[in-house]
């Protein structure tokens, strides 16, 4: 159940992750002192860089580019072996040659988040001025701030609208901001396990990982990496706080149930008796191999502000309102991190704007993280939506 | 909203704490070498104390006890005011001269659990072998194991026959494991909030709960106390977890949804901007100052340990063949801890036992929490289950 894998050294580790953070292993859009990003907390960041993979080829057109934003702890690696931890890419079930993101006939972007740790600016990458990484000196960014940045790179690649901007959990709102900021550059969207604002208990669960990381004292008030240090103990209690959101309790009790790990009879210990307790250790402990703690703390807190109808004044219709976007919004039944009742409520908001909408909610146990999983009907949907819409933009084979 | 309270030096509150473990503010029954308690993981405790509270008068007919059982961070003061917080008791909606539970027509009486940390022997309690804390040296206990030390405390009181075992979350484990053990001692049996067996969900948010606490360099591997440190933050970030679970997303929603603490606009920063991490924050800082991490450990142990049916062979209505107790078993809608579906297996087991059982699920947000919070028709079904079992026992005044 729980696959057992060498685990480098903590301080290898570090290391590796250091250099991925300024030099990356994809490709890099630099912006210079003169083209700073305008982040919302009024700081212009400059420089900057944009880590990105892409996958097949822009058409003569550039009418075939889909945008592929990523979750709080994905990257750029969308199709691609994660250069750290040596695995597939995260979307290898969505993203490749006949894949519902077919790169055979898309052009396929996936740019690592600013705030991330991949190789686009944030906490961990040399701050310029010091010449030492960021840590908290790096400024506070939002999820249109994310998108800002990702309309920089799409201008640098000479993209005047995309085909599609597709992302689920994080992902999804990075969508749906998108087509809130740039609804003239997004001619489908495709809004998976997301909502418009964080939930109180969203909220919740985030600020708890913030202060398990910020309660270890390795973490040295974010200046970690000066002093060698790691603050893996905390990193990992706030990634298995997170991974029980992500998953359902059917989908625990289907896995693990009460099933012992490796034994028959309690130990009346505090070892891992329970598969599940050994699993959410794993979890945990592989986690904080590949991630930044400080990366953490920016990127749960940029999903927490997000709130498009706190953008438009209250009314979340008012964000789309004349859209012409093609909406494809997707929520899983036993997702409770991102309930369906959270997609309805997008979905309403654009239908009172009138925009063109299909929603389905897809009947599986396996919670949040259903969108990462191999379930068949929601690929299925996603291969419909974008043939629908790329007849409608009238693309080539569809 | 967040309640602003002087808060005692880490150390003092130590030693506060250090002194109830030892010398309860309440009663105590000490049970010394030639009366063990014969624990499930084959050690036997001698000797070891229970702490109590009791309120009300025993009947000449020894015939109206009710035994009062309480959660996992509950102590004996059911009515009385906590000696360290200085707060009233803990269910002081459903205890006293009137209430539900009322003390001027039952005898009740409530124990700190063994393993606790408010005078019932515990991992803070004194090692008489060595004088010191005895840590991860005591032995790890049972739900079964505190209900047979209740049981010792039960006889030493002279009373055969319970009138009524009552208790929410762990103390509905407590009542279950009761009727299961002792069927012929409990004459009726109110079990709330709670379930026959920890799931995979739950079993996996205690072992976030206990690495948060193992993972802080405080905790010395349980022998904080005679090092004079305090695994406070740990512990802290343990708590806010487990408050997460007991409230609903609803109700989160309904306190604080987005709304910001003591400002209008976000600061940008890691501060606590949202009302629900400054409630969360305090949550966890308040609950260092009363409660100890070992237990804690032990507690949340016991929990996930519990599981009736699998001491019967698997079936569960075996646990409860032929009994002769009257049930009344209660959920919450928004309960997502202890969910209805639980409460429903143990009634069709109930059912399967021909055993008397009501059921009532009770529609509210207020999440787990409820059953210590004023909810008007769950304490008129305690009320009148309480008065109608009374009649049947013969009790005047019903």
């Amino acid at each position: 159940m729980v696959r057992v894998r060498p685990i480098k050294s903590p301080a290898a580790q570090a290391e590796e992750r250091a250099h991925e953070a300024d030099h990356p292993t994809s490709l890099v859009a630099a912006f210079g002192v003169d083209q700073p990003l305008s982040l919302d907390c009024g700081v212009d960041l400059a420089p900057f860089q944009i880590a990105y993979q892409t996958y097949g080829t822009l058409n003569a057109e550039r009418s075939n580019a889909i945008l592929v934003c990523h979750a709080l702890t994905g990257d750029q690696h969308v199709a691609t072996v994660h250069p750290v931890t040596g695995r597939a890419g995260w979307w290898d079930t969505m993203v490749g040659p006949g894949k519902p993101i077919d790169t055979d006939r898309f052009f396929v972007i996936c740019p690592n988040v600013i705030g991330s740790c991949m190789g686009s600016s944030g906490p961990a990458s040399t701050n310029p001025a010091t010449g030492a990484p960021y840590g908290l000196d790096f400024p506070v960014i939002t999820i249109p701030d994310m998108v800002r940045a990702q309309a920089m790179l799409i201008d640098r690649l000479g993209i005047a609208t995309l085909f599609s901007v597709v992302g689920g959990s994080m992902g999804g709102m990075q969508v749906l901001q998108w087509t809130a900021a740039y609804p003239d550059r997004v001619f489908s969207a495709f809004a998976i396990a997301c909502a418009t604002r964080h939930s109180a208990q969203n909220i919740a669960f985030h600020e708890l990982g913030r202060q398990a990381v910020m309660a270890d004292p390795e973490w040295r008030h974010g200046r970690y990496a000066e002093e060698r240090t790691q603050p893996h103990r905390g990193l990992a209690v706030a990634r298995m706080a997170a991974h029980i959101t992500y998953l359902s309790d059917a989908a625990l009790h289907r896995k693990f149930g009460r099933r012992m790990q490796d034994r028959e009879l309690p130990t009346f210990s505090f070892d891992a008796d329970f598969q599940v307790e050994s699993y959410l250790r794993y979890q945990g402990s592989s986690f904080v191999e590949r991630f930044d703690a400080n990366s953490y703390l920016y990127l749960t807190r940029a999903m927490d502000y997000f709130d498009i109808a706190g953008d438009h004044d209250g009314v979340l219709a008012q964000a789309f309102r004349g859209i012409k976007t093609r909406f494809c919004v997707v929520s899983f039944t036993s997702d409770w991190l991102f309930p369906t009742s959270e997609s309805r409520a997008l979905v309403h908001a654009l239908n009172a704007s009138n925009a063109r909408v299909s929603f389905a909610e897809i009947e599986t146990d396996k919670g949040h993280d259903a969108f990462l999983l191999d379930v068949p009907e929601f690929l299925d949907i996603a291969r419909a939506f974008l043939q629908s819409a790329g007849k409608a933009r009238g693309l080539k084979g569809n």
